[in-house]
């Protein structure tokens, strides 16, 4: 895999949330702009579920530009010219990063399930080390949206002194019943093809495409909205003129629906996804803190900044409001915007003119207490 | 199968949608209270996706209850004191109506994908044989939710003489964009299935269980919704006290889905499911009438009913409002009523007083102007 990488907890593994000793761990990240001497201008990027390191720049694998070039740059609102941008790919990915793919010294095989079930708190520990690693004391910003806000609010609640500021976008606290179902029905569309082969797929030359594809498609619905769907697709028909009376892809849905799920499978590991899933359902800050979610951000320093966007099912705006009154409860410095658009969750990927704005505004602003220059 | 079969269109086939001339064509039906002396006291209820005949007496396969035992019988609000309820597996089901687990009698075999590509439109055409078959010429009430409420839609638009009055509940006038991109799901997670056979496992002795059961579980979800799902089962653990760091159960959301998926298949059959899955995604009444849906019930005599469920994000209230805007530019007498739930979609077959209570005046009116005695 191209990229970066560097072996980190080498001398003691690190201890999981599930009690297993992990270590030595390979995280893979890509850097963007330049650390200032006094080394306050970073900002960690937490990449989201399918997500990875490579943030600003092309895929290695899809030769897609990065998934979020349209913030990360020079100029942009992550000015690159600024600011010291981080993004490494999480625990448990497939990019480079250590995950089920790898090898496992103890049997010279792919981990597969043996690979230890972990946490987002397990994701951000890794990162701790990293920033250790690159000379990091604190983050000006901790910025991600999906499960990347999980592991921004996970830092603020652990690392509160690392984190200088920190942007949760169309996130939450903990996952919802909702959630934990969809990603269980992707588990089990994964887990039902024979191809998966009780997670040993690498061993015997295979790979689960078929079940992986249909748990991407089902997912993808969820990322989009109702209406999204209905303003791209309607019931508008693929390639073809009338209904075929068949089970091909007569509506524009169906076939990008399809499209979604075979190229997912060229970049994407199954146990990857199945691990990531399983992190995000065992994310709940507030049963880590007694069940008081303000506890967990008791007398916090970090400056916040909340988005949610208005058609977002999968991570509506009540979850981030429990969040907003959670901090207001801890007398905590917070914003936060919902912003108006019908682009679902997957808003924040996409062109959001008011999101970039405040965005901007409050990087900007945040600056100026850190002491950063002018852009 | 138990229960009451008829064999229809003996002499002549059925012409379907799709061009294909069908037939005979088996019928399996229940009725439920005594027809009366005019034959003006009928009701047809219209079965979703899953459902079937068994409306109203134990399902001969589960043992459960019948799907709508709490609103059909005896002083129930389908009195079958009053009214002749008459309930029948759809055309392309598996419970004993043709559909594509039947021979096929050009060949022998089971039809599997040889079996013709069905619309709702060719259900209610199939229906309308049966009313032939048991001399009632005009029903008092068509009435049924979710795909139910699509035939219920589709009586109104082409057989207008023959409905008196009509409740489409949770229903639209066409399948949206999302609503075609989770059954696309639910047939790719069929097809994935090496069991399935590409349609022909009849033959081979086998059943794609493993597919159809994802198919359930993400189509379940969309029946629920978010808050429902939070107040049965939260992130509440199933039968442990902690985590248990695996892909296991943990969740009592997750052991309740996969349960769902496990006894569907038990009842089901695969292929069925992909053939009424697509006569819901080429419904489209509007289509069928230059595109104003207003003009499938222009000058319409039928009494109209429409429920909507505030939580129902399958069939939001949207789609009915669209209906009620059509009927009422056709100056159709209609009511609508949406009956404030948590429920999701499914709350058309649970417990809703308001539900209920609105839906027996509504018949008791209709009843004093068809002449029907007084409950």
């Amino acid at each position: 895999m191209p990229g970066t990488h560097v072996r980190l907890a080498t001398d003691e593994p690190l201890l999981l949330d599930c009690g297993v000793a992990l270590g030595p761990v390979t995280v893979a990240y890509r850097t963007y702009g330049a650390l200032n001497a006094d080394r306050s201008n970073a900002i960690l990027v937490c990449h989201a579920l399918t997500g990875d390191q490579f943030v600003a720049e092309p895929h290695p694998v899809t030769g897609k530009p990065g998934w979020w070039d349209l913030l990360v740059g020079p100029g942009k609102v992550l000015d690159t010219d600024r600011y010291h941008v981080v993004c490494a790919n999480v625990l448990g990915g497939c990019m480079g990063t250590t995950g089920p793919m790898d090898i496992n010294p103890e049997t010279g095989e792919p981990y597969g399930l043996d690979f230890p079930v972990i946490t987002i708190s397990d994701m951000v520990q890794v990162q701790a080390l990293l920033l250790d690693h690159l000379g990091i004391d604190q983050l000006f910003c901790v910025i991600g949206g999906s499960m990347g806000g999980m592991q921004v609010l996970e830092w603020a609640a652990r690392f509160p002194e690392r984190v200088f500021a920190a942007v949760p976008i169309a996130a939450a606290a903990r996952h919802s019943s909702q959630n934990i179902a969809f990603n269980e029905v992707g588990r089990q569309a994964i887990m039902a093809d024979p191809d998966w082969c009780q997670g040993e797929y690498l061993r015997h030359g295979k790979v689960p495409t078929r079940g992986l594809a249909v748990a991407r498609m089902a997912a993808h619905i969820t990322y989009l909205s109702d209406s999204a769907l209905h303003r791209k697709f309607g019931r508008r028909l693929q390639g073809r003129d009338a209904l075929s009376f068949g089970f091909d892809a007569d509506f524009q849905v169906e076939s990008y629906l399809r499209h979604q799920g075979i190229t997912f499978v060229e970049r994407f590991d199954a146990n990857s996804y199945l691990y990531i899933t399983r992190a995000m359902d065992y994310f709940d800050i507030a049963a880590e803190h007694g069940g008081a979610l303000s506890k967990a951000f008791a007398d916090t320093p970090v400056r916040f900044c909340l988005f949610s966007f208005t058609s977002d099912w999968l991570f509506p705006t009540v979850e981030s409001r429990a969040v907003v009154k959670a901090l207001n409860a801890a007398a905590a410095n917070v914003s936060f915007v919902e912003v108006k658009t019908d682009k679902g969750h997957d808003a924040f990927l996409l062109d959001e003119p008011e999101f970039a704005t405040t965005l901007r505004g409050f990087l900007d602003g945040a600056g100026k207490h850190r002491g950063l220059g002018e852009g």
